[in-house]
């Protein structure tokens, strides 16, 4: 594999191994050791001139953005990194790729309070929020509005099928937040009490467009309806650069027994287990359109969700082409 | 209690205990039963003159009417037969009342399959349609297609908290129906593939709004949004005269261990039993504006709900005031 | 003038000279004094035949119509007792017209009670209202509703120009409700506090179009955007037959001191008296279209806009033709 | 093919053969040949009973039904004189059933004149209309509005494929009538120009539907875009009765060389004949929703398009079954 | 004070104790008076390294921010002169300094005119625009118009509580423009013979709300649903930064007698002056979403509303930290 | 002439005269011809200072920019060399000047390519795309989704009046892409079959709005309420700098001969050929607002319509002066 590599590290190599076998997982963990493995790399690189040191650095990113080209942090941290590198000499170039690296990994560390902070100042004391499925993106806006002072509410959908709003549950009765748990068909009629929906969101699209859990695109959907702003609350590795080139974001199909049980099945086939009659479908995720949605808070600020494609250029690059493919 | 209803008979007596027991249950049987006991009452009277006779009727009307005030098909039946009865004498109004009644039976026993074939009319060979909760008189639009010979295929929703898209399933299951299962929060992407939104109704507003089970509302906003057309199946005795007078529809609150088990509340307050930051919230029903309705169908024909008020005239009197208190 | 109108009785052109000096006026005392003028008509005439008769009832209500052809409650009452009479000889059609004048005039004294309790049903224990201009038929409602011991609160807008929000909210202090006041503009913000938008209407069209105070279309399509229904109270008097031929309503032009005065225009103008470059329009009405109503409440129940159309054929007859000159 | 028909008068199967061979044809035409022969079948009628009587109406009416059931206006003067007879013996039977068909004969003859009155009074002077198609209907609006003094301009839309725009415009200018003539891709600009949009109908749902000329639909959903009011001027004959049992009415396609010459599609294949790679659909009409329609004008006065079904009802009758299969 | 805020020149504290004292005021005076005060501090600053020269301009601009947080054109200077610093020495990050202030200075001088310029070339030539409250932005696209001799009308709402439309319509009607004033309530009637709705802005917000004077947004809904496009001239010192870290606008509540006077409060309340009853609410301000608004037009260019962020960003930094606490 | 514009040299006058006897036509060709003829000037330069060099290529630059001022793809290519330039010294701006024209030229031979791939990845395989008129910049998207081995479909409305649909169907039957072609008013019908609408542009405009032919801005209206999303592809030379500043984009009036033939006015006219009282207009554009578009693709990747202007301000200019006019 290194012959398909050439010059790349040990290092980014075991950190491509760690990720391909999921040792390294969690969009924020991912990004950290890809933005480490680039820093590592130019440290320890033993280039002639600069543009061996940059093949080198271009190699090292392809070989990490193959272990997991779907997982939309990795490209992110990658693209972030070697965007920024300048420099006339190789040595130049190491310190600059190193001190990327790091800015990166400091800004990481510190986003989801940054953006709880932006969040936060979308609300207004006494707000009831309206919650779909579990994100501590989403959450870090409350907590840093209980941590000014204000009396925030909840109104939390369960989130059918995986019901995680019981998690978004149990942590906003930790913090003191009133929490009214619904279920997913009962939200329209709770939207007249929400003074937001408050969502996060699992990457978004250069068109506006934001990928969340199932479900998120009705909600927004009957949001404007009944005259509800909509937040998305994403850390910029949430953006998704492979859409500024038209990619569309292929949604996860889920197992089917999360909707149905073996019993449930049962019941409903009589038992026939090679019924094709019924067919389950499970997406993860469904796609909100930009007009639905009224701010989208990055620990960068808050942004029209038209606006969002400036900030995904200005953090990971405006080419059309794949960094490492240059 | 026979003083408050002077000159009613036994059997209308018997019938509105065993309406007020809910040993007759369900709304055409309680329909139908309120109708037999006008009917009886009428044969039986001992009244001398027309005025005693309508007196009587009227007694008799308002001690069925008084156990189940909230039941929708209960006053229904009970307007259609008062608001028919016509003659000179004691005689004429007798065989009007037993006549009335008698067509009101009728028509009841045949009002599903009727609808169902007007329903079908409305669908086209090969189209699929979603559906929500579990109905039926959307069934019977269904059945009634099949029977025509037309190819359908169905989308259906779960339907939490009690998922009665479960019971829609095996029926349609059992027709042949190809069935893709989905959970409510997949409605909107979904949508795109169907044809048409297909649901029954609790009942209908003079308003137009159509009172459903929870969840129906959101759906149909998101229907409208994506262009899909919304049929509402509901026979006759689902219109809801009270309304006529600007009454709203209560909505019941159901048990929460419907939405959240004991185990899963405990889960989430750490199993503090005497917890209040958590509450609960299981409406059963809501209520659908006309303007993302398409259609009703009934057995009397399809109507836009901005007319049904009229067919709502039409079968159970123009009057603001109720019937049995004149 | 009696030529044109031969067989008028002296009662008749009495009540039409009152009705023409303004010695009668206001929407219902004119249908009252209507009604009672071909009561009277028909109790004194002389015809030999049932079309003599028909023929002088008709020169009675055209005599009357002419007086004021633009008040919309005049033809209601001509066309109400008109289109009811009936019967075989001259003292038949003579009991049937004055029954039916009678049954008008008592269902008109009784209207606005009877509208005030359909309205108020529609009106929960603890809702807000927005109210637009001053009309004793929404009052009604929300006095219908403190009657039947419902808290209500108001938000009123003191409808420019001449602010007769003032007297709503007086009558409403008067009555131990809460109100807001508000500046027109000030409307959008404080939907988001009120449940109901709560209007009168001068007349209303056969299309399901609401002519009301200048200010009301605007702040109903602010209701829908925000998601707060539109509730319009007018008693079946303010039906326009005229309307169902397709007619419009005439929107009546206000003097324009009532929005400038003479200092003001001329701070503006400078002092030029003749300044033609400063036009001040001050039309009385505007016309909501239905889909920005959600219903209307009459004396005879609640009805969707769309579906007023046949209220009005049903109480003033279903011609094209004007009863009048048939 | 008399044995199908039990009793029916020759001057019956005259007529039905005629309407088959199309040697009758036209809605207009049809409807009135359809009342005269029910009305010659009553005259000429030998049977004993009512009963009888009755069902020698319902052979001739089925018998004439069955020569073009799609064709709308049949079945109307069909079901409107079956609907409208009344009568204790054989005589009074023959009486009533030849005065209906009158009185329907009477009322088509005026019935555009009148409708033309009706739509003429939702013009004000100096308006501007913006046509699609040509339809005799709504030209009987603007003649009306002209000979009423009123001066009005048109935009005549060409309507491809087959330019009837065309006719419109030759008619519009006969009549003086400034003529702005535009392709169908140009109507979203002029719009802004237009006072109303003014179409005909080739039928009327009883869901309120318009069908009309293929673009109508595109049309209207633009106008309601741009706040331009849409009306639609159809005769009560081109209510579609079948539609109240929920059927849907059937879309003709035409043609394809109206679209596309030999020529042209030879240009576009290269030549190939056989080349299936090309499908052109013709479709003859369109339906629009109700929503985006303002106001149907008929000669019974204007209607919200959802309040229509009430109207079919009333002339046609409400039975969810044919009459002449009763 | 000063060792609050180490380093900073007596100009400074001078020209911040005026701007609190409000001798200096006005959006445009005060930005001009803090871009100045940073020359002046940079000018005769006596740090000895860039950092205590740095620090010193921090501490300036902090003690310039401290005396208004909430005038939104003060931290606008403040930040675009700090966020275009540059310099290795001290006297590199004089000049700079002074460079900067001045080019802020000097834009902000021809930006009003600049500004006009742009709207202007939206508007052609026979337009009519309709006016809310008084805005010299707005006014200066108008007049700009007028210059390029082009023909303009306005319609002018007066704008309650203070009609300010009367001070706008005194300057159209001294430039010669036709004015037509109408009360805020007959907006919607005349919108429909308006081509532009253009209104100024009291700041705009990283999510692309418009905040200006009450009635702004009931006017935007009412413009898109009549089809007339809305544009805001507003100077780029009205960008409000706050608000890219979420920040929202606190909307200033006025005096009630700008709405009640003594006299007509007594009248509504009986005179009883401890009444609480009655509250009047006075915001000065609402909020439109990006949604309603076409375009907003600065000095440097037009913008869709969704975009702004960008360029707030590119003036005024992208951090999410106040640049004079870094 | 050449005292107009002083220093330019004569292969810049040759270059301008070609432009403007339009020997030099087409978008593309006209930029790669304008960006040329500055790197010949760069080159020949004689100039003794920067200032000089500078005062020489903004002379060269106008000369060209006059040539054919409403051209959009001119000034692009002007603005983009000149706001790229940089140098101290004259040799340096020279050097700049080619290297900046060259790299203009080199995206533009790539552009659409690259602009295919980037539409490709919106389309999924299956996908049907409607189309309006003929783009090769839209086709381009279709061709690369081709070569990605993707089965499209499409369908083809002919887009009257010069029928330009007929291009696009031949050149996708080449590919053997399955055509379904249909009428311009068949299109709302056939919006339920697509899966995107697919267009090109005429220009773009900053405020978001497309310039497209005539019938794009109806048809964008409809998919937006039939719920398909809308793409435009559109080379970046597409942008209209003007634009920036406010300026309308003029839309030509086309002949209308390609509307209606001689043969065709004859006939509606009777053969008049004075006859004023028929107008044919005949734009050849319209303007799409960005709410109806859902991306914008270019090849610099994809964009919400709404940030179109930051595209255009990095590639052309954030000056709101003309750049040859400095």
């Amino acid at each position: 594999m290194a012959d398909d590599y050439p010059g790349v590290d040990t290092f980014v190599e075991d950190t491509a191994e760690d990720i391909a076998k999921m040792e390294i997982r969690g969009a924020a963990t991912i990004a950290d050791a890809a933005a480490e493995a680039l820093a590592v790399q130019a440290d320890r690189s033993d280039a002639a001139t600069p543009a061996a040191f940059r093949a080198q650095l271009r190699a090292a990113a392809r070989r990490l953005y193959e272990t997991r080209p779907t997982a939309v942090s990795l490209p992110n941290a990658l693209r972030y990194v070697l965007q920024g590198i300048d420099g006339e000499t190789v040595s130049e170039l190491q310190e600059s790729t190193i001190t990327r690296a790091e800015e990166f990994q400091v800004d990481l560390e510190q986003a989801q309070e940054r953006l709880g902070e932006v969040g936060a100042n979308r609300l207004r004391d006494g707000d009831v929020v309206m919650t779909h499925c579990h994100s501590t993106d989403a959450l870090s806006c409350v907590e840093a509005a209980l941590d000014a002072g204000k009396h925030v509410e909840a109104i939390v959908k369960e989130t059918r099928p995986r019901k995680q709003g019981h998690i978004t549950a149990r942590q906003l009765q930790e913090w003191g937040v009133p929490v009214t748990l619904v279920v997913d068909n009962a939200a329209r009629r709770y939207l007249d009490d929400a003074d937001h929906v408050l969502v996060g969101a699992d990457s978004i699209a250069a068109d506006g467009s934001v990928i969340n859990k199932i479900g998120t695109s009705g909600l927004a959907v009957n949001a404007r309806e009944r005259g509800v702003p909509v937040m998305v609350a994403a850390q910029t590795i949430k953006l998704h650069p492979d859409t500024m080139t038209g990619h569309t974001v292929a949604i996860e199909m889920r197992d089917e027994t999360e909707v149905l049980s073996e019993a449930e099945r049962a019941d409903i086939t009589g038992g026939n287990p090679a019924d094709e009659g019924l067919v389950v479908e499970n997406p993860g995720f469904d796609v909100t359109p930009p007009r639905y949605v009224d701010a989208i808070v990055t620990e960068r600020g808050q942004f029209p969700p038209e606006s969002i494609v400036t900030l995904m250029r200005e953090l990971f690059g405006d080419t059309t082409a794949e960094p490492w493919e240059a």
